[in-house]
């Protein structure tokens, strides 16, 4: 079925403690719409300045990603993030953004992308990702992420947005920040039914995921990984996987819902292996396949 | 097959932010004995003083615990510990310790024992631990637990431990510890192959537990939970539930290991809804079976 992500297209210039990438290719949109690609076409919206290279667009139609929701602003720059991981690899400071044509960015669905059956609405300001709600025609199947700054600066804008989509993902601090509950698990319940969202998706990052719904809470931990070259794009990597994956199988139930976000635990542990969207550019998809299979039978508790 | 395990019998005064318990039966071999007595019978080697009641030791012996090596110094008193938890339930601080009788504990196992296939040295002195291994005739499965204590004042006599026994339970902190390396999996991993230890199982409390062995690095997910009442003892009802499992299996093979740590990982859930060994006291094997078994399809992946 048909995918459409709402996000950033951008230059990051990351530095970690092993090593650094300059003006590297990123943005939500990109790292979702790479991750998404080993599942079927995915259909981007987003936007770009003069600066944004041809070799770049040519990169991202060849991995079926249409681009025709790609805007370019002729006389604007493309958005660049710089920053910094610590020793620890699980927090980073920003240290410089240019929004640049990102700032006034007005997502425009192209006609061929209204009907859309899945839609991600990648971070980004609430009354944007609801402006997108009001292009699409029909009742896709809709997921959202958001960050600290619109839990704090766009609280009711969110919580509006919230009650019109099927599925939020959000990191368990996000999570303590939205709930106003420290304990993790709670606080995902607590989303979930206040908002009345079909699935609530906690990322804990290195301990995996929970899943909210209107059944028994999930846990599924991540794939055991020692090294971490550049954790940029992780979530938007999930994110990715797990939706590329409901809209191949056409289905939401629950135990499609734990395989899509075990095929984006794997998505995300790829996208940690090196700097940007360098690995996923390299992998194969017999690969993946490989290491969810291993994944799934990692789980597999076969003695009674 | 038998299990015996070596550790603390103790009264605890513990405080959390919900409430507290006075003088409430614990320490470290009641709790694993207690959770072990649901896969079947299991052989304490303990202390207590001239305090410890006989309706506690009636108690034990009533749930299959066997206590011909539960020592009794008529001129002393029982080991007591008094801890508060703080705000988050993952931290606490020791408000006072009397170690009474525990100070001097020389465990002696009966003769009895002395054949067991399983044995299980909790929390305690290297050098305590290493003095009942050259007790034991044959070669059982033997699995230890230390602290940070033991690894900073104790660390050569904890590496002999190590290289002697199979298999050790830790958590993420005493492991960063022991192998000097921050990156859970790296340090597990080192740990593993250092003292060429058959399994290490590092436990992540509420982000459930990394086994590594000569094979890939595997992670399991705790039980999602939301309230926790008293979190003293977890530890040992995991290590409890875990070795029981193995002994009724008789296997030490890794997919046993797998639910064994899986059915330790219910064992734990339990134990934190009460305070002390309350709800162990109350738990039905039905019920912790349909946990598991819950536990068991909440990792199962069924669509391909």
């Amino acid at each position: 079925m048909t995918l459409v992500v709402v996000g950033s297209v951008a230059f990051d210039s990351i530095i970690t403690p092993t090593g650094r990438a300059d003006d590297a290719l990123g943005g939500s949109a990109v790292h979702f719409a790479l991750a998404s690609a080993f599942q079927g076409p995915v259909k981007l919206v987003g936007v770009v300045g003069n600066d944004f290279p041809d070799d770049r667009r040519d990169l991202l139609a060849s991995r079926s990603i249409e681009l025709e929701g790609l805007e370019t602003v002729a006389d604007g720059k493309t958005f660049r993030w710089e920053g910094k991981y610590h020793d620890d690899m699980n927090s980073r400071e920003t240290l410089s953004v240019e929004l640049n044509v990102f700032e006034h960015f007005e997502p425009k669905l192209p006609k061929s992308y209204r009907e859309t059956e899945f839609l991600f609405l990648a971070n980004g300001a609430p009354m944007t990702q609801a402006s997108v709600l009001d292009q699409v025609a029909g009742r896709p199947f809709v997921m959202a992420d958001t960050m600290d700054l619109w839990i704090q600066t766009a609280h009711s804008e969110l919580e509006d947005l919230l009650r019109r989509i099927d599925g939020l993902v959000l990191n368990d601090e996000e999570a303590a920040l939205l709930s106003g509950i420290d304990n993790t698990v709670e606080a995902g319940r607590m989303i979930q039914r206040r908002y009345e969202l079909r699935y609530v998706v906690l990322k804990k990052g290195e301990h995996g995921c929970l899943i909210f719904h209107d059944g028994p809470d999930i846990a599924l931990p991540a794939v055991p990984v020692s090294q971490v070259t550049d954790p940029t794009g992780a979530g938007d990597s999930f994110a990715g996987g797990l939706m590329s994956y409901l809209a191949r199988q056409g289905n939401v139930d629950i135990d499609t819902m734990k395989c899509a976000v075990a095929w984006g635990t794997v998505m995300a542990s790829y996208c940690c292996e090196d700097f940007g969207v360098n690995r996923m550019l390299e992998l194969r998809l017999e690969e993946a396949e490989d290491r969810y299979h291993h994944f799934r039978s990692m789980l597999t508790l076969t003695t009674t």
